[in-house]
């Protein structure tokens, strides 16, 4: 997508508001399907998506014969490109889905307000999530398995340059769902950029977005839905090494948080240094950072202790997604926390020290999803906090906030029960409110909800 | 406020900024503020207004006067309306919320991903919540108070027609904290209209609107700002009488959810009766209910069993607020809920019969922050479900969803706290994570975080 924001999105053409309808409908009857149901519509999905392994194939060969005569950028190549192996460990992703524990049905408060009348908070699905994701054919199987485990319907809308291994996949598991309890009117595919622009106005018929691509995409989508995005726009992540920092450990974490995958959100772009530990720190992060290919830019006091090059004000704003590092000398951590609040983006800022109480002023200090002590900002991520699997992270300050797994695509709703219960006759004191909690868990064999 | 939306909001203006910034400040020494200090700051919030008393009751009347010279709507004076009772009231409600459950530092995950890595999920205060109400000035001491005590800071902008009380009030609020150990600085009153539309462009100075007033104020803010809101621009409810109803119990439940308070967001606007039962419980119904001053407007078989008005198309869509009810006769449950999902606000419905089986469909099905079986609608209330006090009731989809206590001006963090690991180690296999789930309770005497 083109990084100039395009021109307000136009209003839904009939077309996409018949579509979306009914996949709203088809959504309603999943969110009736039972843990069993929905786990076996997941797992015939994958095995769709082997029966039609090699068509896939084909079709994002198809896709990449194209991008090759349109010159596509390596990158983006790199991201479209599915072969057997990729597409095998995609599929065992789908399975790792239908195997994560339901999300649904989960009791959350249970509260006797008086005699025979009760709350629950049950939690249930969203309803219909709206996905854009650039290039990447991967991201439609893994987003579509999540969707259906959650008792969700999707409305997916895949880059132009994945249009053929898109279809394939689409095609792929709306077979597997035919063959489940599930419809698969609810997975649909939109296929032209009208479509993708008008589904940012189906409020009342999506009821999450969720963007997968360039901060450019994300802050568009933001700028022109009232529906919530769950998604990220930025991840300016920050390493700070304390004064009281192990060196060698800071420099190993400083390496891992920037050249183990700079491309990722997670990766650090700003490294700040505590003035009393730089002379010996920064020397020996230099020679590690420059052996990982890491191009070092410092502010004038990082360059007097080695830092080739200068940095430039709009540095400590910039998310490079590349082996590039701004780094920068702090008198304390004071500074420290005021540049991150000034120039992060509350994604992921780690600290390393051996001084716990620094520690933990940092801790509660800064005000980002994930905020570390002693560890790569790199392990910010819905695998490795152990959620089996990833809908985004999400920088916005509500839940859900960052990394967020199955537990993002539900909501909750309150159900009460009650035997005639009119509230005049709490109103008027005739009756008074217990507000007796009662377990959360389902071991009542009378079995409600 | 005027029911014709205004143009979009002006950019905050540089005065505006500042102060927006200032209580971002104080705000953010707040969080760092523990329970007990929180809890006496409310208090000594109440302590003053006790002591403000005479003052904000006089600011009060000349507010009233001034009112009265313009020739505001009855219904508004009475919402502008303090005397001694009310006000103790709403003093009393101050430090009920200081005597809350702290909703901060409460570990909802803990899991450790290897040996010595350790993450917790903990909850944090939001930051600054934007507050725009309309008419009245109680509402001032409520969400300051809820602000106060879930540790963040306010900007507040009150009806133009409340302005002298609202400035007594916070005033007497100011002077409360002064002597306790949370800064005055944390809460701010706006007192220009442009003031308040500005508030609306301040992303990444205010993290939630809270907007109290009209349908029509709520849909403008929503509709001008990229910051959440929470509220709800309709209450539109409906109650559906099933064939196996109690007659009696209906008409009772139909009354108490319509005419108890007819202007609350969770009275019911329309009334569905299964045909089977519309002949014996329409005529007890509009006895009932014309007693109880609602006039009533009815489909044509509604009308057919003595509803005596017509209901136009539109009145399916209208909430009154007002002692005004839609009557319709549906074939069957289906048709129910086929008239809520497509007519209703998702805030609240019930069903009123005898059969559980129909009862737990209706559960089931309806997608309503709140779905209720043989209670009236009107307990839709934080107050009631027991949340000690309300922020606000929400009928987006996403969490937090119905009524709002003081859990939703919080959001939560990843701590994550390793001994130097890298995710290096984990790509290449040389680690592995462990994902083992540790309790949440803090029996740990090391007492982290």
């Amino acid at each position: 997508m083109s990084h100039v924001p395009p021109p307000p999105p136009p209003e839904p053409s009939p077309e996409l508001l018949r579509r979306a309808a009914a996949v709203r409908r088809h959504a309603r009857a999943l969110a009736q399907r039972d843990d069993g149901e929905r786990r076996a519509a997941v797992n015939a999905m994958a095995d769709a998506l082997e029966h039609a392994a090699e068509s896939i194939l084909a079709a994002n060969r198809a896709d990449l014969e194209a991008a090759a005569a349109e010159g596509l950028a390596p990158a983006l190549v790199a991201r479209l490109k599915l072969d057997a192996g990729k597409l095998a460990g995609a599929i065992a992703g789908v399975r790792q889905v239908a195997a994560l524990d339901d999300p649904l049905g989960r009791r959350q408060l249970h509260t006797e307000l008086d005699a025979h009348l009760v709350l629950e908070r049950i939690t249930v699905p969203l309803g219909v999530l709206g996905v854009i994701f650039e290039a990447r054919p991967d991201a439609v199987m893994q987003i579509a398995s999540l969707a259906i485990r959650s008792g969700n319907g999707a409305l997916l809308k895949g880059g132009r340059e994945a249009a053929r291994s898109c279809q394939a996949i689409l095609a792929a598991l709306k077979e597997g769902l035919a063959g489940s309890r599930v419809d698969p009117g609810c997975l649909e595919l939109l296929t032209s950029r009208e479509e993708s622009l008008g589904l940012l106005r189906l409020d009342g018929l999506v009821d999450l977005i969720i963007p997968r691509g360039s901060n450019a995409l994300v802050r568009y989508i933001q700028d022109h839905t009232r529906i919530p995005v769950l998604g990220h726009a930025d991840g300016l992540c920050h390493l700070y090494v304390d004064a009281a920092a192990d060196v060698d450990q800071a420099v190993r974490l400083a390496v891992d948080s920037k050249a183990q995958y700079p491309a990722a959100c997670n990766a650090i772009e700003t490294l700040l240094v505590h003035e009393t530990i730089a002379p010996r720190f920064l020397p020996a992060a230099i020679t590690a950072l420059e052996a990982a290919g890491v191009e070092l830019r410092g502010d004038p006091r990082a360059c007097a202790l080695g830092v080739p090059l200068p940095a430039a004000e709009a540095d400590w704003d910039t998310e490079y997604s590349d082996l590039v590092l701004s780094v920068k000398v702090v008198a304390d951590l004071e500074e420290a926390l005021a540049h991150i609040a000034r120039h992060g983006s509350r994604h992921t800022e780690a600290i390393c020290t051996t001084d716990p109480a620094v520690a933990e002023c940092f801790l509660a200090s800064v005000d980002s999803a994930g905020v570390y002590w002693n560890c790569s900002t790199r392990f910010a991520d819905g695998h490795r906090y152990g959620f089996g699997a990833e809908v985004g992270i999400s920088t916005q300050t509500l839940p859900p906030r960052g990394p967020v797994g199955l537990e993002g695509l539900v909501t909750y709703r309150y159900l009460l029960r009650g035997e005639g219960h009119i509230a005049a006759d709490y109103a008027s004191g005739e009756r008074q409110f217990r507000h007796r909690s009662l377990p959360l868990r389902r071991s009542d064999p009378s079995g409600s909800a």
